[in-house]
């Protein structure tokens, strides 16, 4: 019998849809599932439904599993981050050869990514920690893919990987390597970390536009938007979403006002706090939230508030202007902080091919991000881009009118203040931060630096 | 010889001054210091150095100290948290017996804390962490005492921590068996939370004030405060620090604006993070102590502004009025924080005498402290409180002034923004946060509750 040319385990949605975007892509697949009690079926069912495919063989026992794959094996985990991760590693390990590669496709953590590559790497075994964007639709039609990792794993998967991986506008595979060990797995999650902040963005734009307009007025005014320079794949899905309906109502009026979250966007913040940069607005995204799960005590605390009248409402191009300036932020806090990380970890990330590989197949695809490509390749931030720089300058006055808007109207806007916050502090050359370390002096001899003399040095005042 | 009553590890500034604070009062103490290298002078001068104390006695040899110590003892680290600990804790097990209690003094991490209690509880030694605020002059004269661990550690150690550490206004310690394992360096973490938060509330004002006032002008606002019910002791060094010279000049003006941090702040943040609650004006602090870190970027991007005419300055007494609105929030959720760790840990925490045990010999020490133990004592959060929250909806209009002036003034405004945001945010029946989870449900088939029908199921929509 043949080898196969690739092995995928965990036949969830993403692992079923991921199996046979690389069988449709003519490399022949083994797949494989747990078989314990009622996930036995798994495997046979999905075969049977995919039966036309010759190049599926589905596998119920391991062992089988992967002597069916040609070495070195490439085998795809699209199984739950944590500890299964570790345990489906253990069980594989007794049967794979050197070279052999194990691909994690999950939203693992890059910590975890680390220690695992450097484990394997100990037995000759490559591990890839491969961010995978898309949702269902991306992982069957072509997802985004962030494989971090050893280049030569990299030049044994490529071949697959940018195969089944969307394709940006000059047809490039939006797939490329990352960088070493833990890259992919960050540059995954601050991907999500991203994703936080721009739905939050656009939740704020909706609890704005909502005083005064319906749902189909809304949908509208996005819909404009659209058109231009903000088009995205989260704005359209918005769109979408305002003007769906179940019978005659709205369903985004019938959504309970509770958001859940999974641990990407928080751990990206923590990443944040970790290496010291100030990723507000995806925390901020992170804590609104948090916040919105507190609805019963929201609604009792509302009681004391008389229904305000809302004030006239605000300008559309205002919003429309404040809503880029935010976005700008928000990519602009994203990439500083791939940026950081990359020096901290010695990853040298190449911030214009993440943006690249980010402008198709995943959540967070935009016009915005087709012009980030060449403002990074010439820039190390979107600061430095004289006219992105000037477009912030310039907009500022709108963001102001929206966080005036706002206070008018009792609306909390986490992450448009984050970003105006940001924005003022990154172009305000003195801070009050002289006081903080004054504070820190004072009751705890911690020293302080002075703006006059060699500011290497550190001085202590016996206040 | 007689065998001592405490002893102690660890000769830094803070160390020192505990040895002394626990000999003045007539404890006697066993005091250890690493001998290595350059460090083995530090006991012998420290000892000559207080040469009256006949209760205080120096070693240089591990053994002999353990040895000089009435059992069951009770050894308090005060060395640099993290693996310091793990390697004093090493050394000195083959020398205590069973009962014996080693105290962490310093600010380890809650975790690490739960995992050395719960290994030393297996080989019969009682592991007490140990939250101790106040600075050098606490430590001295009575600092804020927060131990955690079983309370038959507790029961052992109490006579002597509860003598030495500061009084409340009715003499009783502020000293009191906080919870189990980590429940004390937990308590302690979010005491450094809130006190960022309150030290970058103050750096606020004085970015607001220092537009239009002087050192001297700004010091005698918040004198005048400081007579008031938001007088406190971080209020008072920062009028101190605004009027201390050096010479001609203030020294304010001469330290360098760039905040530096350990790690309390990061943790708290994380904390939040991790359990899920929104804590958002720590971040917001421990965040601008980030930017504030960019200041060349800072001064090279402030070019492109010119220095603007600033408005006529703000009414004090609404500052005041919007200083003690997000005071309170930033109470509300650091004892927030708390009380859901508690229920998480079952730690079951008592947040009345929390902030008794912090009205004195510790930095967050304010006349709102005192007030917070009867608001504590009778309701789970402030908001339950009437009176507090009444304050709260009657000071809003001026939380809102203030963030109104700043945008007419490019002043960033992080932690005063965060109180807003959050208080809105909670006192608002319905949020945006339903688009959030139609948005996950559209891309990812997240699936969300419903506000019309039972809303513990779960619903998928086909967009």
């Amino acid at each position: 019998m043949h080898k196969t040319d690739f092995g995928l385990i965990g036949l969830g949605v993403m692992g079923k849809s991921i199996s046979l975007n690389v069988a449709d892509n003519d490399f022949s697949i083994s797949v494989y599932n747990r078989t314990e009690a009622d996930e036995a079926h798994i495997v046979s069912e999905f075969i049977q439904q995919h039966s036309t495919y010759e190049n599926l063989a589905g596998y119920t026992d391991i062992t089988e599993f992967v002597r069916s794959i040609k070495r070195p094996r490439k085998i795809l985990l699209m199984i739950k981050a944590g500890k299964a991760i570790d345990a489906v590693v253990a069980q594989l390990l007794p049967f794979l050869e050197d070279d052999d590669i194990i691909i994690d496709g999950g939203n693992s953590l890059y910590k975890d990514t680390i220690r695992r590559t450097e484990s394997l790497a100990s037995k000759n075994i490559h591990f890839v920690g491969c961010g995978i964007s898309g949702g269902e639709e991306g992982a069957r039609k072509g997802p985004s893919i962030m494989p971090g990792g050893s280049l030569e794993a990299y030049t044994h998967i490529s071949p697959i990987l940018e195969k089944i991986a969307a394709k940006d506008k000059n047809n490039k595979p939006c797939c490329v390597h990352v960088g070493t060990d833990g890259a992919g797995h960050f540059v995954k999650m601050v991907h999500n970390g991203i994703e936080y902040a721009e739905m939050q963005l656009l939740a704020e734009i909706y609890s704005i536009l909502k005083k005064t307009h319906t749902n189909e007025e809304i949908a509208s005014i996005l819909s404009d938007w659209n058109t231009r320079s903000e088009a995205s794949y989260l704005l359209e899905i918005t769109i979408a979403i305002l003007r769906k309906k179940e019978g005659h109502e709205y369903i985004i009026d019938r959504i309970l006002d509770k958001a859940l979250s999974k641990g990407t966007g928080s751990w990206s913040s923590k990443a944040a706090l970790d290496i010291g940069m100030p990723s507000t607005m995806i925390s901020s995204a992170v804590f609104a939230r948090y916040v919105s799960a507190f609805k019963e005590q929201r609604v009792t605390l509302s009681k004391s508030f008389k229904k305000s009248n809302v004030s006239e409402g605000i300008e559309y191009s205002y919003l429309e202007k404040a809503y880029r300036f935010a976005r700008i932020i928000n990519h602009q806090q994203g990439f500083e902080l791939i940026q950081e990380a990359s020096k901290q970890y010695n990853w040298t990330l190449n911030l214009s091919e993440i943006a690249r590989i980010w402008t198709n197949g995943c959540i967070i695809r935009s016009q915005f991000m087709d012009d980030s490509i060449e403002i990074l390749q010439n820039h190390s931030n979107y600061f430095e881009d004289k006219k992105t720089f000037e477009a912030l300058r310039n907009s500022e006055k709108y963001i102001v009118k929206v966080l005036q808007y706002r206070l008018n109207n009792r609306i909390s806007l986490d992450t448009f203040s984050a970003a105006y916050n940001y924005w003022i502090s990154m172009t305000t050359a003195n801070s009050s931060a002289n006081i903080i370390q004054a504070q820190r002096d004072y009751f705890g001899a911690h020293t302080y630096q002075r703006n006059d003399i060699d500011n290497s040095n550190f001085f202590h005042t016996n206040w």
